[in-house]
């Protein structure tokens, strides 16, 4: 068979992953697909001393290759947004299959970008937009078809695991990890999108679409971070029997679709609770299947690039047959995707883990209980310490499930008693079943 | 688009999970699929009570699914070989596509099926025979296609590691737990297929294939079950940081591939050690990815048919497009498979915890230290104890990596040494890496 032709755009980290692996498993991959793919094009500013160019057709301007009537599928690895847009949709206008990595570009534009794919009759392909080289989106798309998903959890987020990870192993706080994450390499110079929860919330919202066959809506996501969890709460957690990570949760209600990123307590006898390091994993619940979980790197050169050359080995198996001999873009027909919305997180109904800092005296912790069971919260496990200040103690709940709502406003008439000094900390918890 | 039509054969736990997700999945499956998937015929011995057959075309002979003009796939659920092998031929021979969770029939008889198969032009697809409920013949043959897979390991049979883990968390030993097991229906009347390791081996020899592009060698497949493993074993093990897991375990190497079933010291820092119960959980490692694994349930009646209809869906996309369009049965184009025979078991390298009782006077430790190290298995850890009968003391050696053949004449060595009562205990060790 005739081979694939392949152009990549963009020659960073995962670029030059791409290119050097299909040189590298040509045979595997042929082994596997029945021809051979080619990289006919790579659109890159500069080159890249890790990649062998020679004898490869390099351009500056990546939008040739969108153009390059001798590529079958624009492999988009720029990144960011408009221009990685702008490439795309012309990559589908002249004809082509896209392969991206770009998990901003799917959560922010996606539907605007699959309703022009399928107009135009090609595929998008994104399997390395989610948590790197773990076969998520094929799983939850393809894997578990049978099932009807009604949740998922995932640490999608290697940077906010390893800062978690070092915090509970060694005790360290925040800031000083991250100082070390910096310098591994691991985290960017501006951490926002990994610590605030954005990359992983743009990850969620992919994962949330194609599992409950809802449209992407990233601007609705409830995003938290991680810069205010201390070692003391790791340490707390721990004695309660829970770690400390930054999960995106994504559940079906009735109501609406729960879309959240935040830290979480989650009981150690849960396998993701031991998931450390830069590791990702995603915990998916189907009514048949039950309890399922994909673990892997979710980030680096070749994880991510691994992802990549799936995609393109599968569009490569389907091109003479179209996509309908491919799972949807978001997994589910066009007519089959529900309007359901986001649950404001207010709605959410979630346990709570709270520490407050309190006067050590008879009295105070009634008066708390009675803020939370007049709500109808009610206690699973409690640890008072003596805290650092003198006649102070610091108290430690974990509630049951209770509406957010109910927390919130439990928590602002705590903070206003004259026993309670300064604020609540208050950390989501999911319970094992 | 037309419904597809399915002949559902054998209706026992498997099949009727698949015939009821379907019905109660309708509107999911179909809104991934873009049309209807329908039971057009059940072949089953007897009815059975879990499934509401009203308006069904149920017939006592499973060879008439496998002839009616009015079934597209035909889903082999009857399992066994001789009768199931004639079964899938039949369909093939109709030139209707197969689906099957039969693992035994898979290992043994698979090359010839999916040449018949190839022949006809029709697909057989078989992820629920193993690991069940787990998309892991789709991870390895699609989602990690971009990887030289070099090893995988996995806990692929739940009933041994619902007893190895009831005996690390409970002290019970192996024959009292099997008793409780098939109490709880987790284990046959006779467990010989799933205890003494020859269920996983079949797992195991698939995944092998598919995973390194070798064909189907079950006959060639070492298996040692988990009757012998003993309290003091996995005592001993957690002692040392590790815990016993009957692992099946396949490694690339340039010799020959790896096929092992038996228990296996894990150190406690892997993940895969951390799956308990009834679970099952595959590792698998590819050069561009790394360290992936791939978590859930290993039987059960909906698990598994969530495995099943996973792969009716799959099939049914690609109706029209035919094998092409499908990955290959064993993963590798036909001219890619290699002839790459399996390593006999006394050529695999690999660690070893040796457990033994010896006279508790000096000198004996330096018989034993030699006889190791004469043949270059040096010790990475050592426990002694003194045993239950005077003047004894047991002694546990964990090892560096030796050929198995070397480690078998050292322990006839041992062995034979005055000062060392009865057998050596020997049990074979993944190091964490």
């Amino acid at each position: 068979m005739k081979p694939v032709k392949v152009g990549i755009c963009g020659l960073g980290t995962v670029g030059s992953g791409t290119f050097n692996i299909l040189k590298r498993n040509a045979d595997r991959i042929t082994g596997r697909l029945g021809r051979d793919v080619i990289v006919t094009q790579v659109g890159a500013r500069r080159d890249n001393p890790a990649c062998d160019l020679a004898g490869v057709d390099v351009t500056r301007d990546i939008f040739e290759v969108a153009r390059n009537p001798d590529v079958d599928v624009v492999v988009e690895l720029i990144g960011g947004y408009e221009v990685a847009k702008e490439l795309v949709l012309m990559a589908i206008e002249n004809g082509k299959h896209v392969v991206t990595a770009n998990k901003a570009l799917i959560a922010v534009h996606g539907n605007e970008i699959f309703a022009a794919a399928e107009a135009k009759g090609v595929s998008v392909a994104y399997e390395a937009a989610v948590a790197g080289g773990i076969p998520i989106i094929k799983a939850i798309r393809e894997g578990l078809s049978a099932n009807r998903i009604d949740h998922l959890s995932g640490i999608i987020n290697g940077t906010g695991n390893f800062i978690l990870t070092e915090m509970s192993q060694k005790g360290r706080d925040f800031a000083d990890v991250l100082k070390e994450a910096q310098e591994l390499g691991y985290a960017e110079a501006d951490p926002t999108f990994d610590v605030e929860g954005i990359d992983a919330a743009h990850k969620l919202t992919i994962l949330s679409s194609i599992a409950f066959g809802v449209p992407l809506q990233f601007e609705k996501a409830y995003t938290e971070g991680i810069s205010k969890v201390t070692p003391e709460d790791v340490k707390f957690a721990e004695e309660l029997g829970y770690r400390i990570k930054h999960l995106g949760i994504s559940k079906l209600t009735e109501k609406g679709v729960e879309l959240r990123v935040h830290p979480t307590l989650i009981h150690e006898s849960q396998l993701i609770a031991k998931v450390d390091g830069v590791m990702n994993a995603v915990a998916v619940h189907g009514d048949a299947v039950g309890d399922t979980m994909y673990y892997g790197p979710g980030a680096g050169s070749e994880p991510t690039a691994s992802a990549v050359i799936a995609d393109l080995v599968d569009l490569a198996r389907t091109f003479d047959a179209g996509n309908n001999a491919r799972a949807a873009h978001l997994g589910f027909q066009a007519d089959s995707v529900s309007d359901l919305g986001v649950l404001p997180v207010e709605e959410i109904e979630t346990s709570y883990y709270l520490r407050m800092q309190v006067e050590d005296e008879t009295g105070v912790m009634a008066k708390i209980t009675q803020i939370l069971s007049a709500r109808g919260v009610s206690i699973e496990a409690m640890v008072q310490k003596e805290a650092k200040a003198e006649s102070k103690a610091t108290v430690v709940l974990l509630t049951h499930e209770v509406k957010e709502q109910l927390m919130n406003d439990a928590i602002a008439e705590i903070e206003a008693l004259s026993d309670v000094d300064g604020d609540v900390t208050r950390i989501r918890a999911e319970h094992s079943e």
